[in-house]
């Protein structure tokens, strides 16, 4: 059982179920880079037709006030993030930047004292 | 021989020797995500000292105006770079972002038309 946890505007990190981990050594895998966008359906189209990407369904998260994507890398994922209702988390991103952008990354730990 | 290519403020792409690719299926690993600070030292410690990383010494690029120092994660690496030298091409984003930020994500792909 994983959750997810928020550090800064531009740092979220998974943790993990086991408790014994030090915080140092702590930082593993890049879990995903997540990209804000306006419009899904455009960026979802650039990253399955001009890149070829493999390119997940949109699955809305009501809770979290985005849709979210997820491209699926050798290595990594890239989530695209899209905002759904009123009050978006990542409404202000966007009017700051209209064209979307990197609005985090994710990295996975073990455990967070 | 792979030579960089900037797509765009968010996006660098590393283009590979071959060129028989079609520009679809391009897309490969996530090389690297960029993250632009102002203070190198103290980012490199954080990532050395509180997240237990693996951290390279810094290695100053005057014809890019940046001085690098790569995180190697187990499936990526994470870029920091500081301005170096005047009119440094990343200046005027951390005008913008004080604290540092996010600044491009770099692709691998095997061609470019």
């Amino acid at each position: 059982m994983r959750r997810r946890c928020k550090l800064s505007s531009s740092l979220i990190v998974w943790v993990g179920a086991s408790s014994a981990q030090e915080l140092r050594d702590m930082i593993g895998r890049l879990n995903h880079v997540a990209i804000a966008v306006s419009d899904l359906t455009q960026a979802m189209k650039t990253y399955r037709e001009t890149l070829g990407a493999e390119v997940s369904d949109p699955v809305p998260q009501p809770d979290h006030g985005v849709t979210t994507v997820f491209i699926t890398l050798p290595n990594t994922k890239i989530e695209l993030i899209a905002p759904l209702g009123e009050g978006s988390p990542i409404s202000n991103f966007l009017a700051r930047h209209p064209d979307g952008g990197i609005h985090h990354v994710c990295y996975e730990v073990s455990d967070i004292k």
